[in-house]
């Protein structure tokens, strides 16, 4: 992952730069370049806090999902709606984080071929304080201001909508 | 990864939303979840375009640092330091384009310890096979204006220096 050592100049720029001069214009693979580079940033930033507490971004995530669920409890298939996960990538979280006694399954009121999941006590607790130690180092992402932070997020809505991910 | 069913509503601005309501300010929350999010839309594309040619992102990005290397060469180190990758992801990658004959190990001229790599005739054409695949589709990043993607670009520049990348 990441190499601790400081470049004295920014690689991806370079790249663009040699990239104009030799092949032709460049046109987004410093914007894509980038995306990918500070994902591994913001990930490892992430999955640090969330170390202490057991927990990966991933499964933080479906949990927050559950905790935000108006019924206290998700469908899986919602679930991998929502998280934009594969439904065997939803298994495997759901699997995990019942292993670890913070989420349980339970049947489904009126559609018996359903399964709900729903956090348990446990996991609520275990939410909180992850979510303190998240929020502490404001999910990894700093040399933005608040400004910069919400275009940031509007760009890549464009991006996610463009996509596909919602009309 | 993607789930191609579109949402009626952007589900990463919907938990912000919540998050605002029932937690506390989500900061940087939805930036980052948005990052992670495109980084699996860029990666997905790129890597659909790449495969093809029997490449994937990690492994076209080492081949155009090699095309790019002023000697036509480059030591392991130096490449692991420039994609930011740690040593064994850098001797894995090396490992599968000298098995697929794009690029081949050479001993350094006056460093007995450090191998240097270079781009096989093979190996160039190759990427040049493949450069035309993913700016065809604009290395998968699409929405945005010139304008917009410069600005992206800018953004996540200073979180990439903020996180030390580069002085």
């Amino acid at each position: 992952m990441a190499n601790r050592g400081s470049l004295p100049f920014d690689p991806i720029h370079r790249a663009a730069q040699l990239w104009d001069e030799r092949i032709g214009p460049s046109g987004s693979m410093a914007a894509v370049t980038s995306v990918m580079r500070v994902q591994q940033i913001l990930l490892s930033a992430v999955d640090a806090a969330l170390r202490p507490h057991g927990l990966t971004f991933a499964r933080y995530e479906a949990m927050v999902l559950l905790r935000f669920a108006s019924r206290g409890s998700l469908p899986m298939r919602v679930m991998g709606e929502r998280l934009q996960l594969h439904p065997t990538s939803v298994t495997n979280i759901v699997d995990r984080l019942q292993h670890d006694r913070l989420v349980r399954r339970v049947p489904h009121p009126t559609d018996r071929r359903a399964t709900l999941v729903e956090l348990t006590d446990d996991g609520r607790t275990r939410l909180d304080e992850a979510t303190e130690s998240v929020t502490a180092i404001d999910f990894g992402l700093s040399g933005l201001s608040t400004e910069q932070r919400d275009q940031l997020f509007a760009l890549l809505t464009d991006v996610r909508r463009a996509a596909g991910d919602f009309d």
